[in-house]
């Protein structure tokens, strides 16, 4: 609900949409980058968006588009078909769809022809065709490649904005011309803040009802996600000035961990990775990973955080229970009587790669990842988790479902191992 | 422009849409890879698809989208707002849209607490609002959560499946039950064959430049796209059957592979480590992985590959030089002479990590995946690589850009690591 109740506007109308325009996105040959990174740009505009469109290459369906979306929105930023070919009828579909003839701009001309000879290339039909724009519509100028873009308003109380689909260009064009104009707009009321706050150990459902009243505040508004493993609750706030924004998110952030208390591990840009490694920077201890299941992907979310190095010293990845005997010395007793799935052997684990590496920490994984090797007794998604730190060791079954796949009980292990020792070192 | 053109319905109307809902989408937090997933999904059952559609968790808004798409499309893909939150109004707002009344079903009510209960949960109000379906919906199971979506007419000529956000659940529950149930539905018309083979080593313009020919070709159609290192060519084929269509794709699939050569390493969902443990498999050999800059990364892309168990043995994440002398017993006139991040000590990593596991093989990395720690000589992004195996050891040194991020040059060694041992095992 974040975004949606800040706007002045009710109902359907007002606010920005968003279209791009390209047969791929259609076909699934790439992700729609160009949508979000100009969501995220919106939104620290302080310009609610209510939607999203992506259309072919095909100007019947183009058009009815856009004329719906001038029918719904202030403003709608479209991106893509601005290109040589005949592929490329954003322009044209555009002037025809609000009436209006293309007139070429000189000015335009000019500039292509000097960019193309640049690269020892003359001014094609292709090219001339990007020149000509919709009466009334001012250029949007493409800093680095060719295609201009337009800013128009075919109808009062309606803008539109329109970028080649090559993200970089776009983005140029965006902060050079786009930025500036819309910070003039009636439709740019005030700035949005936003926070991530972020969650392990607890469900996306158990955890909005305990803060279910606060899921439903105007200002900030408080929306809840679930990823892997993780949850996370999105605080955005919309004031006059950045201050005013940032102070409507400070009690509702306060409150909210409160609530939650070691559930919260951190916020923004961290990671359970980043926040053990600063908890044991802050102590000068070290740590070592022993992995069976997770095949070093305790190590790999660790060695992803920048200056990982003063803490994190590496590990061994036992996968196979011959490591396990050979470097990390887990009795081959332990092996036999309990399986390697086991808390015997996680404690074992733990215990060896701090022997072997003279880490101040070691954390260990051994679980059954499947689709294969499960049991009755110990089904897939059964995993061991043992720490040994300088006060003593521990283990502890966790069982993250059969019905999930290998990857989700990888990724929710590295999480849940990576938690415990958070835990542990913040008492 | 090459799914408008095989559609045999002309202008506005007919075809699939694809409806995705989630405020985290206008805010910009997240990629839209749901609707780049079900894109690539619809294509490949012949299903035409001429619009896709972003709103937030909004009712209001939600319903004019639907009952726009109801008028216009003949099937809608809806994803995400089931989960347990009141932020989640799928299900309840598609039931009013189309007036009808929401029904508990006890199947789902059952399923949801056996669910729960394995996790050691108890059933909540969330969880009960999850088995409330419109009455005339059908039923979508999810097998691996919580949520289970529906296929519903609502009205003659429309049908809609909802699904959850989450995109591992979304995938299962699409191909155990949706894709069947496409299949059967008129709007599935012709097939659809499409097969993506896979690359690395030559860069997406390069590639491109030396098939140009095949790029341009109209059935099947050749599409390519870049990854991180990895680079896909898409082949997409349409025949009135799955065999006509397999028969177009077949000669151009074999004259990829024969003008990209070894630089092909697989098609569809094989990946460089599925590719490798299966080389090993077939010579009846082991592997184990040495690795300091990816901190485990190589070992985690092994074991993301069900079955990797019976060659992929283990390892050391070698981070810090101690672990590298102690357990991989690099010599520290080694480090001292050449440093950290040189052949020699890729080399004795490889070699070592052998002699510590007693694999066949051994694959060693040692790099600088930045931001810090780079100097003129040994710049961010250069990272040696060392192989070891049966017939001698080898070592050379990448250099990955500069100005890439660390997370970048971290999956892209793990890539060209599991490629240089590819090539080895392929002569």
């Amino acid at each position: 609900m974040a975004i949606e109740g800040h706007s002045g506007i009710d109902g359907q109308g007002g606010g920005a949409e968003i279209l791009c325009i390209g047969t791929e996105l259609l076909l699934g040959n790439i992700l729609n980058g160009n949508a979000r990174w100009l969501a995220e740009e919106l939104a620290a505009l302080g310009i609610a968006h209510y939607r999203q469109t992506v259309v072919g290459d095909n100007s019947e369906r183009l058009r009815h588009a856009v004329l719906e979306a001038a029918g719904r929105c202030e403003l709608l930023i479209c991106t893509g078909g601005l290109g040589p070919t005949p592929d490329d009828l954003t322009t044209a579909t555009l002037a025809d769809a609000f009436g209006a003839p293309l007139e070429e701009r000189p000015e335009v001309i000019e500039t292509i022809a000097t960019r193309l000879a640049q690269r020892n290339r003359a001014l094609d039909p292709g090219s001339r065709k990007q020149a000509l724009l919709p009466r009334g519509a001012a250029v949007l100028p493409n800093p680095t490649g060719t295609a201009p873009g337009m800013i128009w308003s075919p109808r009062p109380g309606f803008s539109l904005l329109t970028f080649p689909g090559v993200p970089s260009e776009m983005q140029a064009m965006w902060r050079a011309t786009a930025v500036p104009w819309l910070r003039q707009q009636p439709f740019s009321r005030g700035v949005l803040r936003s926070r991530t706050l972020r969650f392990w150990g607890i469900g996306e459902g158990r955890l909005a009802d305990r803060v279910a009243d606060l899921l439903a505040l105007d200002n900030p508004t408080v929306a809840p996600y679930a990823g892997a493993g993780e949850v996370t609750l999105r605080l955005t706030a919309r004031g006059a000035d950045a201050d005013t924004a940032e102070a409507l998110l400070a009690p509702v952030d306060q409150e909210l961990r409160q609530r939650l208390g070691h559930h919260c591990f951190g916020a923004d840009d961290a990671s359970l990775a980043s926040v053990v490694l600063e908890l044991l920077r802050q102590r000068g201890q070290t740590l070592a990973v022993a992995e069976s299941c997770t095949g070093g992907g305790i190590g790999a979310a660790l060695a992803a955080v920048p200056g990982a190095s003063d803490v994190f010293l590496g590990g061994v990845i036992a996968y196979a229970n011959s490591v396990k005997q050979g470097l990390l010395q887990v009795p081959g007793e332990d092996l036999a009587r309990h399986g390697a799935v086991s808390d015997a052997v996680a404690l074992a684990m733990a215990e060896g790669v701090r022997r072997c590496t003279g880490a101040d920490w070691g954390v260990a994984v051994t679980g059954i990842a499947g689709p294969g090797g499960g049991s009755v007794d110990k089904p897939v998604g059964l995993v061991h988790i043992g720490l040994s730190g300088p006060g003593g060791s521990q283990s502890e079954g966790v069982r993250f479902g059969e019905s999930r796949e290998r990857r989700w009980i990888q990724t929710l292990t590295v999480g849940e191992a990576l938690n415990r020792l958070r835990l542990e070192l913040t008492g």
